[in-house]
């Protein structure tokens, strides 16, 4: 049994129940079903991670899938930085709101809106560079390095990884720039961890809210009646199943937002993005 | 024969040569392999579509895919708006560039950074609203936005479809949140088109960039010496392949970037951002 399998059998679960575990019991609408499917419903975020290696194939291969992603005009406007030297890791988790899962993780990708190479590029042809003064070059990036990224989580996980995406690459993004060697125009955009799932820390998939609430007809229908109480009782549920706390998940959601403070350092996100010389016009 | 198996045998071709075409002849990695890897590198982007719908269960599971992404904090900040109706495409169609491949489709989803939701929410809860001035909450949209719709291509394509994604609803963001009623904000971020692909109009694997200009490691390292005119060559080669014009991908970048007009419009996105009320700050 070679590792990917060994690695896989324990990762996965049994995939019938994966719609209703999705959106709580009962919940799921009925979906077509196979291989490809079933792998990306099965996500869950791992934060616990056994001392096993990424292999370099592995890495070579979610970077392959993560170019495979479409991008925007073809201008390929984002980078990828491996971190797995210990000293370098230790320093970036400081700068990311100190995390059990980066230690934990054997490797960490942080993911760029990279608008540098475009703008050199631009240069050397010796073109004016007028757009890179505007917000959409920047936005133009983070589209492209986040559907780039969700394709290397998605082949990590067909490999046996575990993965858990990192936001807090944002806490702390410019003192983050300097230790990475960032040149302007280039901005973290989001972290991943990646490693072995630890399998004396089971977890379970988290439900969503209810299809009829994210996918809108035609136009714009906002929530109504009891629609978000519904789902905080679904996840009430989940949380009773995994002995947690039962606050309710619109409860939450409102705490998390409240103040300033809950921002961890990303209230100074737009003024980082406008130091790099980023568009934001 | 299933449609689904009949449009897949029509949609799939050999493995073996992916990441050569994905890299270009003789420059590919060598990467570990699987049905779900192989899934991901075979991605392009579709524009020529048969009259077959999409079938409801099949927009369901897409959108279960896309469900099944990472949400930052839980908060599931994202919405998406099925387009169907043909007088709505239409529209939507004249603010989205007039593009064929959108009139072509019979389905366009348009993707939402939603936190209309979560301000309401905080609203219900009776909270302060601090952290929607920052432009982290827009960022955080943005983010979990884009690898929900990630998630949705490649279910879609697993099912045997094509897509192509439309940058273009930046276009004219304002008249397009008009027309799909949307609230305060709650921004477009990105389309996407999905039908049959039409077997009359075979596409390629396009190359992209080697990895080692993408991959950085531990620190970031700028292009250096003739990277990118290597890549140049790789482009002329395919583009010949395809009878298409040998212009340098990297001429191609330098005048897409070059002026504000070549952004059709999109240069008031940021004023579009502002004007929903969104975080900025």
């Amino acid at each position: 049994m070679s590792d990917q399998q060994k690695y896989a059998v324990r990762f996965v679960r049994p995939v019938v129940d994966v719609v209703s575990e999705r959106y709580g019991d009962g919940y799921g609408p009925a979906i077509s079903n196979n291989q490809i499917i079933d792998h990306i419903l099965m996500h869950r975020s791992i934060r616990e991670f056994t001392a096993d290696p990424v292999s370099e194939k592995d890495v070579r291969t979610a970077i392959a899938a993560a170019q495979s992603a479409a991008t925007s005009s073809h201008l390929q406007s984002w980078s990828v930085i491996r971190v797995s030297d210990p000293e370098n890791k230790h320093e970036v988790n400081k700068l990311c709101g100190r995390q059990g899962q980066i230690m934990a993780a054997p490797l960490m990708l942080i993911w760029l809106a990279d608008q540098n190479r475009n703008y050199e590029i631009g240069e050397a042809e010796g073109r004016p560079r007028e757009a890179f003064d505007y917000f959409e070059s920047t936005m133009l990036g983070v589209v492209d390095c986040c559907m780039a990224a969700q394709n290397a989580a998605l082949a990590f996980e067909a490999l046996g990884y575990g993965t858990c995406f990192i936001g807090a690459v944002r806490n702390n993004a410019a003192l983050l720039a300097d230790r990475l060697g960032l040149p302007k125009r280039c901005i973290p955009v989001v972290g991943l961890v990646v490693g072995r799932p630890d399998p004396r820390h089971e977890t379970d998939i988290k439900p969503r809210l209810s299809q009829d609430i994210v996918l809108h007809e035609e136009t714009y229908r906002a929530v109504e009646g009891d629609e978000i109480d519904q789902y905080n009782r679904v996840m009430n549920r989940f949380q009773q199943k995994q002995w947690l706390s039962t606050v309710n998940w619109s409860s939450k959601v409102a705490v998390r937002l409240s103040t300033r403070t809950s921002l961890d350092g990303r209230d100074r996100y737009m003024d980082f993005i406008k130091s790099t010389g980023s568009g934001v016009r």
